[in-house]
């Protein structure tokens, strides 16, 4: 189905999209909770449409880029989750001009929550905010029981200010859980996390419209979310073989994978070179720590998805990627000109590099999505 | 220089460029061969005419989408040096007929020579070729001693065929040297391989125009190139943490780093949180075989590039560079809202999402300069 076409190149399965989309709209009901899904990957406005069904209310960005994107096209309620610094404020401020969609930012700083009051104040602007805890990932956001969360807060909402708007948590600890039970305790931790903020400031007389948690594994298998009022979950719309190897997914469940084609032999060094290299696949190499035979990716038949044998991707260079080859028979399987499709480590880093997506439906190519990098 | 700019973002010192390339205009005229600046990292036309001062005569490529974009913008003498597959010969046929330039294309298969040569027959056109030998890296090329050598070079020069140019090496392993003398050895390996099959070609009657060689450290540290035509290289434009770690370079040669703002504060975790993560500096740490602080890049003063004690990214996720700190007076050298530059493990791989260079002269800011990725 990819004959004479250009690689490598993005190929996304809609038909796995829209069932992973699905299963977590289906998971966020059945938690009573809203769906936030994350779009740092997709970096699509068809993705995003998929992933709630055609609602394009409340969705998670990592970049203004991104909410600048997602806001031109039509999205609302878009939380940006990475902490914000003044620097970017005035790129707020013109989305909103541009857009009328006021895009929800995150802090832990109290020095950035006051630089925030003082530039909506003199630039006659709002500014939305939900503030960051750390639930034990380490990564970013304050305990939930430190004062400065209170202050924070304070600061954001003190006489008729409007700024403040929730908390925020995200348990990324949960890609290093072992299993289920584990990641189930990283939910949990979430959970408690955020709710005992917003129970903290409900203490003060300050509401938290939004109390926001998750990750896909977390999403996935946590026990409740009592308190909680929505999920972010990102990596669920096209898993990769990281999430395989925490065993979240299968297989059949990646929606992403990319197109590469066979460019040299070399028996010499008992290898097969291809054109996937580490900017088509990354040098992200985190599914190793579950599969060890992961490496850079696993090699696929074109059409069928199927693994051919037991081949990765074993060494990345700029545009080159080598595959390892144990069995002669292999150069007659994979001839030089012919096409495999490679399941990536990590689809967030994979899809970075690429302008768009080649989309399948079965086994027909069905047409070209755009995407952007960069900021 | 870079106050309230959005970050992450990609700077370009022209100065440290221009010493750069002069760098290796100098050696190349001292080995009395051609200098061919690889231009896979740069992606711009500023970068390219500042690598021969002016003449555009004579780069190389590792995409179709580069040697496109560099014939579309008047440069000429371009050779792609990853080996091509007859899906992207309708490609450089385009480039062909927009901009009158043929792009020098790479091979060492058979298959690929016919194929190219139907193709030239069917579709009136002409594609010229260099063929890859392997000079000890084993990532790609034929054996320079092998049968197929002489098989392919005939198909591509058979008749009044003009396709067959000359032959290709690459000696990558250089990046493996632990030192001088291991660098000059491989450089000598490409000379070897390259000038052998060359003689060999000359044997049969079939006559090498281009002999071409390089890595940036054979090219720097290589004995004599005697057979040679041209030297291939492109790192050493910008320099990164990897060939100073190669010793190669000094730090102070280094001309791209990150822009980056610190965007928290986890002191109950002891880590400085920026913006610069994944996708801003890649899941490159080759350098740190050879530099193990060097981790994810080195933290240095926004103005100076100067280390900032002995700070480095520790971890990343795809926006977020998490900063170990030993020491608390880092949160008041580091405050919320401040902003540092990185020093990058691997130029290549970090240049890569970033639509433009924001290039500065000394301490001033001088413009923006557009680059692309993808295919």
């Amino acid at each position: 189905m990819f004959k004479n076409m250009e690689t490598p190149r993005l190929i996304l399965d809609r038909g796995r999209l829209e069932k992973n989309s699905r299963l977590f709209m289906d998971r966020a009901k059945e938690l009573g909770v809203k769906l936030r899904p994350h779009l740092k990957t997709p970096k699509s406005v068809e993705v995003g449409k998929i992933a709630k069904d055609g609602d394009m209310t409340g969705i998670t960005v990592s970049t203004l880029k991104e909410a600048e994107y997602f806001a031109d096209n039509g999205f609302s309620d878009i939380l940006l989750a990475a902490a914000i610094t003044p620097n970017k404020f005035a790129r707020v401020k013109r989305i909103f001009e541009a857009s009328g969609q006021q895009i929800i930012l995150a802090t832990d700083s109290l020095w950035v929550a006051n630089q925030a009051v003082s530039y909506a104040e003199k630039n006659g602007c709002d500014l939305a905010f939900v503030i960051e805890v750390d639930c034990g990932e380490h990564r970013s956001g304050l305990p939930f029981d430190s004062a400065e969360l209170i202050e924070i807060a304070k600061v954001l909402s003190a006489g008729n200010r409007t700024h403040f708007k929730g908390i925020m948590t995200h348990g990324g600890h949960s890609y290093l859980a072992s299993d289920r039970s584990a990641v189930a305790k990283v939910a949990e931790a979430e959970r408690y996390a955020a709710t005992s903020a917003a129970k903290r400031l409900s203490k003060v007389g300050i509401d938290c419209k939004i109390v926001s948690v998750g990750s896909s594994p977390t999403c996935l298998w946590a026990e409740h979310l009592d308190g909680v009022s929505e999920v972010r979950a990102g990596v669920y719309l096209f898993w990769d073989l990281m999430q395989v190897g925490l065993k979240v997914c299968a297989m059949d469940d990646i929606a992403m994978s990319v197109l590469a084609t066979v460019i040299g032999h070399n028996r010499a060094a008992k290898t097969i070179v291809i054109d996937a290299g580490a900017l088509a696949m990354s040098k992200d190499i985190g599914a190793n720590r579950n599969l060890p035979d992961a490496q850079y990716g696993y090699v696929c038949d074109a059409t069928t998805l199927e693994r051919i044998g037991t081949l990765s991707i074993n060494a990345v260079y700029q545009e080159h990627g080598i595959i390892q080859v144990e069995d002669d028979i292999m150069y007659d399987r994979l001839p030089v000109g012919s096409m495999v499709r490679i399941l990536p480590n990590h689809c967030c880093l994979t899809a970075s590099p690429y302008g768009n997506y080649t989309v399948i439906e079965g086994d027909k190519v069905i047409g070209e999505w755009g995407r952007f990098g960069g900021w």
